[in-house]
């Protein structure tokens, strides 16, 4: 499967690592390649230069976001939350055509230092937003819930035996996401919430995940839904 | 032990009847008594008037906000988000002194139907706003996460094996509330946040459990953290 990843943070590059490890054909969009692969510092969270990466990953292209768009038949939004609609329109709305979109972004807002707060909760979410500004796009949100690490190796955690929710409108679309997480990351409990409008519910446990993960002092953990 | 419930609610009802079956003295406090007394309506929620639980608990008296709070040791605020403020105000800043106010409440606003929002959030939270107002009292956020009846019998879900996050500015009245909840209710996992602040985020956990109860059609669920 041809997959798109948006973004080249910890996120886009977990991903994008994992899913062509797998035998997916996948490419790598950013707003400007020569741009990215400049960058000399590391990343917000310690986490080395892009082109390092790359480096190491020399098999998968680095695009422009239009560019992965127009080639992917899924593609993923790992971009900041903040940049997020922005690296949408350039990557176009006839690209993005009526794909599915996997909304893994938070809208995290770091300019007033730890802990983040959201730019967007409580009556509205950043998937919606998005599903707004995109309105054929099918978003699905999914993955935001979890580390980079633990999206792609869920088995990592508790041998994998946690929930992962997801939502967006398009109720054959989650089916799609949910399948894709469950055969290639190997996800157990795909928790379906329904419509987009549960994106609210689920960028909302950002501050507990991060004060949690202060308190654990690891960020590979996830929460069990218990009955 | 002198325990004061302020609020005649499901989760006052409920925390007022395991608290003083446990064989402690119990209080609830409200702000009119005769007018909560003659309220003849269900609840919010079906739940039965207030009338109804006490006359099947006459032991517990029914008293005004302030003597609830001069007479309690511990003070459980178990009434609404919206008028938690206004209740504590009646009961008054000598009466609460600096005794452990265990807030149980969630700022939720239903005024435009289901599924409520948050009247505060993200940048702040309710726990703070009492903690604000009123600085000498301990502040400790507690219970807000589960249902009732899962915050008096944890292990009614999954045997008690699940998660409860407590946070507060005074770690010694954290400490007294971790141990109240362990000896009285049965609590396993009670899991520290540390101070106040972090009510923004187990505040902000209720649009997703809301969400979870819907799909999993039982407010008799909860988290487990697993690692």
């Amino acid at each position: 499967m041809k997959l798109a990843i948006l973004g080249t943070g910890m996120v886009g590059q977990t991903l994008a690592g994992k899913l062509a490890e797998l035998g997916h054909e996948v490419m790598i969009g950013t707003r400007n390649a020569a741009e990215t692969m400049a960058k000399t510092a590391p990343g917000p969270f310690g986490n080395p230069p892009f082109k390092a990466w790359k480096d190491a990953h020399p098999a998968i292209p680095l695009v422009t976001y239009a560019e992965a768009a127009a080639r992917g038949e899924i593609i993923f939004n790992a971009t900041s939350g903040g940049g997020s609609l922005e690296a949408l329109r350039l990557a176009g709305e006839a690209n993005l055509g009526g794909k599915i979109l996997v909304d893994i972004a938070n809208p995290l807002d770091f300019s007033k230092g730890m802990p983040p707060s959201l730019t967007v909760c409580n009556t509205d979410s950043l998937a919606e937003q998005i599903q707004r500004a995109f309105p054929k796009v099918k978003v699905v949100k999914a993955l935001n819930t979890v580390n980079a690490l633990v999206m792609v190796n869920p088995n990592a955690v508790a041998g994998g035996d946690h929930h992962l929710p997801i939502c967006g409108n398009d109720a054959s679309a989650r089916a799609t996401v949910t399948e894709l997480l469950k055969s290639n990351f190997g996800w157990k409990h795909v928790i379906d919430l329904g419509d987009i409008t549960a994106a609210r519910g689920t960028e909302m446990m950002l501050p507990v995940w991060v004060r949690l993960m202060g308190t654990l002092k690891t960020p590979m953990f996830n929460f069990k839904i218990v009955q």
